[in-house]
């Protein structure tokens, strides 16, 4: 495979900006990403563009980002608007790294931005719900996101197969919280206890609030190029992958087989991974599935603290999306740039010790009984 | 650049399909293209859906492509949606050559699906109007697509630039008619006249309801590969390009120039083109835009007959957006297949003598004062 670097990446802090429109935020991502690349727009050949609700939420489909970009000096250049649910951003970034790898163009711009809150909080949840199949019918659901229905019964399924505690759930969230803290651009900073997660509002069984990813508007860009330096100036991308699911398994596993294959790299040569934590259960059944741990050893891992910052495998150094937030569209691409802030060893506090290799999953949408569509990439120092 | 050969194309009759979900005209294009090229579902190694709409008309968004495509053997392959207002077909085969192209992937599946028909017409106009800037503030466009406004001033702009004329502006339309007549997959059969395209329901100046394209419903798909036999054996895709808009003026020129450029080939070489005739005049102003006339003179290329099936340049041997109709995020897909057809020789009844290289030529959106982007591709046979 042809050499992909990433060059350049900037985000937006992730939080509430109902006052923000959605290309304020992907412009102050992209201003940042190109200076930190010490590029200029003009240098530019190719913009990915990933969002998810814009439609329903704004009313703009079609040509979001030619609308969200206007301005940024990019007229001209190619653009493509690309969707996968929560999976975008990663999707996004698997397009740009095949118009790098396939010749297309030198640098790639690749922006996930959402406005995921709304002043009617109804239409938040509404939203989330056109991740799914819209005909199929749904239980409950209400003043929450039918996601939470899908990852709590994920949940149970875990914890009657091999006796997941709610402890161990709870740990997860109180250690992302911990590293959240640490994330000057996490939406929550506050250190939960593994007591206040049990004890917040209950969810649905065993989901409490605190084990559930927020809404979250933000964004973040990336800029990939062909004209890589040398290892140690900007970490390679080297693999991505997407599966779409079957309706009964999650496809991580079968994404996951693919990085691994096109890297020439094992599970055990990975130090850490960014992981679609949209519940605390989420980060258990991600570590396993990616093969980064054996099917029900997520949960003694994560009690042992070897997924904390400091132990022999940090998963969210970022506070995943429990802490950082999750704007649909621009998770995927924050996952990335946690990615590269760790592998540039520039994640200060939170930095994991001499990272290597680093791994990003992202999960989207709901086909029928589980995940719609997974998305895994692979980043080499 | 590496080969890519279009292995297989398939679509649907376009026209009005009210009883019909986009998952079974999806399902129709892609049983037939993959039969074309003599492959199945489990040869594929990605997807790549294109729709325009299908979240403002149905409610469904982010994993169009996972719901259209569910059940039809497609599960765990990668698969991403991709968007570009009407280009988006165009854009979604530019992702997929680069796909096969960068080794991500042998065999890609193309799909371009569209529903615009609704028993509520103006839902239909208004998803169209969210391919524009939805804060820009439009006048009229009641009863009708706000397209037609903006394809309407820029043919008053050509009239006003070379005194091009109303009678010219309807010979596209009946040629368009005549072609389309000869397309068992067009939604229009009927041959029109001078005097009855003129004669038409005005809709914005200068344009009768004749030159305009209709509401559409259908699909269309094709498959990519690098796993490409003699060129006699199958077209080869030898150029494909996306170029967003300034605001100012039609990108379709930057598209067209990097096509040429990534071929080799200049427009002299090209023997026959399908472009995105919106509107009538739409036809002239791409011919100019492409290069394949001189400004100005692509209404006396129309007028002598060289645009025809029989003449030296035939522009749109399909019937075009006008008379095959235009379901969004198909056209573009729908294009490259009338254009495999005609390099192959299997377009009967219409067929371009001789064929070598054909050109398609997709545009989509508006961006303040023209369209906001355009996809420009290249074909050999």
């Amino acid at each position: 495979m042809s050499r992909v670097a990433v060059v350049g990446v900037g985000m937006t802090k992730f939080g509430r900006h109902l006052d923000r429109s959605l290309g304020s935020l992907a412009a102050e991502a992209v201003g940042l990403a190109l200076r930190d690349a010490g590029l200029e727009a003009a240098d530019i050949d190719a913009v990915v563009f990933s969002n998810s609700f814009d439609g329903l939420l704004s009313g703009q489909e079609s040509i979001r980002g030619e609308i969200a970009l206007d301005g940024l000096g990019l007229a001209g250049k190619e653009l493509v608007n690309v969707e996968n649910a929560c999976a975008s951003g990663s999707s996004a970034i698997h397009i740009a790294r095949s118009f790098v790898a396939a010749g297309t163009a030198r640098r790639v711009l690749v922006v996930g931005a959402e406005k995921l809150f709304h002043e009617d909080r109804a239409r938040s949840f509404a939203a989330l719900r056109s991740a799914t199949d819209v005909t199929a019918e749904v239980e409950g659901g209400e003043g929450r996101s039918v996601f939470m229905d899908h990852y709590a019964r994920k949940a149970r399924d875990h914890v009657a197969a091999h006796g997941t505690t709610l402890e161990q759930f709870a740990t997860v969230a109180v250690k992302n919280s911990a590293n959240g803290s640490r994330n000057p651009y996490a939406q929550h900073q506050a250190v939960h206890t593994v007591d206040a997660v049990i004890a917040s509002r209950p969810v649905t069984d065993p989901l409490t609030l605190y084990m559930c990813s927020p809404i979250s508007d933000g964004a973040a860009a990336i800029v990939l190029s062909a004209d890589a330096g040398s290892d140690g100036d900007h970490p390679q991308l080297i693999g991505t992958a997407v599966a779409t699911g079957d309706g009964v398994a999650d496809p991580t596993p079968i994404a996951a087989g693919r990085v691994f294959a096109m890297a020439g790299i094992a599970p055990a040569d990975v130090d850490f991974a960014e992981v679609h934590d949209a519940t605390a259960p989420s980060e258990i059944l991600a570590i396993e599935d990616l093969g980064l741990a054996a099917r029900g050893g997520a949960a003694a891992l994560t009690m042992a603290g070897e997924t904390a910052v400091g132990g022999e495998l940090p998963i969210n150094p970022s506070g995943g999306l429990l802490a950082r937030g999750h704007p649909i569209g621009a998770t995927g691409v924050a996952q990335v740039v946690e990615a590269v802030w760790q592998l540039r060893g520039e994640a200060d506090g939170r930095q994991v010790a001499g990272a290597e290799i680093g791994m990003t999953q992202n999960a989207g949408g709901v086909l029928r009984d589980d995940v719609a569509v997974a998305a895994v990439t692979l980043l080499r120092r």
